[in-house]
């Protein structure tokens, strides 16, 4: 299989909102750009069934929200490359230069939004049920659970947001928080105190995924007394905090401890012309209105960046 | 006239899209929040025509977006305190205070989102021909230089997209640009480029305002060549920049040479438990879209704020 070889002033990794944001900002600044996905555009809106707080639209639908992110980006005529499994990334090249199964990308500047994924909870029985059990996305998969018993494992307002949301199909929601309350916000809470089917195991942590074809019971840990104790569910769904997206960027940009990458308020990473945008990086607030803020800012800063790389001038342009 | 008086974990000074977002922020984390601004709410976008990059919305009018950003705030039940001119602002009192000429407001957590105004040129016949030829909103006054000529200084976005949108009403428009290129983004400057309406004096700015009842003619000096001329115009819009609305906060926080309020990447000012958000602040982008962001986050780190003050824990909930 021969691959194509495609030349743009900037190549943005990820289509979440984040990577959209960028894409329409980048076109308007009259500059050729490609937008590159493993998957549709959208990223995790997608996944979730209804957004409350990405201001003036009071409610939408998750979806809905993805679909008007990526029509934005599509009136200023960006390219958009989508179910590109990403196979190598040299940010230090010049240009740029990422790889995927079909096209090989050479870019002046990369902004990467690669998002970040859920973290797993990192004991037996989380891989081998996965998918019989085991979930990251209640929105995708709590209708299998109707009339079922479920547990969340999280307190953040995802863990809790989803875990209402699974009461809605599972006859009986446990929320298991390593702590005694909830980091979730105070209306989250407040919907989730007042949930009936809802039950919440404080303190405590899943040691261990036990099942047949299926998950069939959790062993949980009590961190105050050390009690261990059995719990019969049906299914789990980890909402513990996520992990970046950078296995093909480790190493080439400066990251912290957890591997976010690291950027300054112009969403300049430490090697000039890549930026980095969205939950990728060490932000300081995850959300779709602060992920579409940093697109706008690195796109602004990515059309200047282009435009001051004088001995680029002539290149050709992809539009 | 007696002052009433409030007490509230969150006032928001300003009611632009940074302070709406805040504000629906703060009220999801379900603190009793009052959002204070001298005329209506909305800001900014209230005054122009069109809004084309706010992501998920291709394009939308500025009213709409302004409603729809206070319809999202209304939904968490924020109170809101329109025309209300501040008096005083004292930030290092404990509760902080803010006076109008009606309300006493005794507050935990203090958001400045005051916004930024235009710059004045700064020459003779400006303040005395506002009004009457000198206009600093071209989507309000378009309409009176039907058929007439007029200039617009400046050359960044808000410069070229409003002469552009003059060019509907006026015979013709000159852009008057201290250099001898633009500002704006790319996009912008090619639709201006082929606006035959729109003409371009570069490297130019304007050294006096003349006029009889209304506003004659302009005073225009060549920076390069020194040269003193004549332009006869029905009227002028400067749109040459920001100037931050810190009247009553001059001197209680961190500020630049400018005036902008310096803020850390949690919209912490120097002061605790007072934030600053949007075109007030040392924000890297003025755009609806980073002010909406900053609003979130700044609102994140309020409540969290107010949580962390346990002194404060039975101050008097106004909700």
């Amino acid at each position: 299989m021969s691959i194509e070889e495609k030349n743009f002033d900037v190549v943005i990794l990820g289509g979440g909102p984040a990577g959209l944001s960028a894409a329409m900002y980048a076109a308007r600044g009259a500059v050729s750009v490609a937008i590159i996905d493993i998957s549709m555009f959208g990223g995790q809106p997608s996944n979730y069934l209804e957004i409350e707080n990405y201001p003036a639209f009071p409610l939408i639908q998750g979806f809905e929200l993805a679909e008007k992110l990526e029509e934005h980006a599509d009136k200023f005529g960006v390219e958009k490359y989508p179910m590109q499994e990403i196979q190598s990334v040299d940010l230090t090249s010049n240009p740029k230069v990422i790889t995927t199964f079909e096209y090989k990308f050479n870019a002046k500047s990369v902004i990467i939004a690669t998002g970040a994924q859920s973290k797993k909870l990192g004991v037996k029985g989380e891989d081998e049920y996965r998918g019989r059990g085991v979930s990251y996305c209640a929105v995708c998969d709590a209708a299998f659970y109707t009339g079922k018993v479920v547990a969340v494992v999280g307190g953040g307002n995802a863990a809790v947001e989803e875990a209402c949301y699974l009461t809605r199909f599972a006859e009986k929601v446990y929320l298991i928080h390593r702590r005694n309350e909830l980091r979730a916000d105070k209306i989250v809470q407040q919907r989730a105190f007042e949930n009936k089917k809802l039950e919440f195991i404080w303190d405590s942590g899943v040691k261990e995924i036990l099942g047949e074809d299926t998950v069939k019971k959790l062993i949980i840990e009590n961190y105050k007394t050390g009690n261990i104790s059995e719990l019969k569910v049906d299914g789990i769904f980890p909402y513990i905090g996520f992990t970046p997206n950078v296995e093909n960027i480790n190493g080439q940009v400066e990251q912290d401890a957890n591997g976010f990458i690291i950027t300054n308020n112009l969403m300049q990473t430490s090697v000039d012309g890549v930026f980095a945008i969205g939950d990728v990086r060490n932000t300081p607030l995850r959300q779709v209105v602060t992920a579409v803020a940093d697109g706008a800012i690195a796109s602004v800063n990515a059309v200047k960046y282009i435009e001051t790389v004088s001995e680029q001038k002539n290149f050709v342009k992809n539009l």
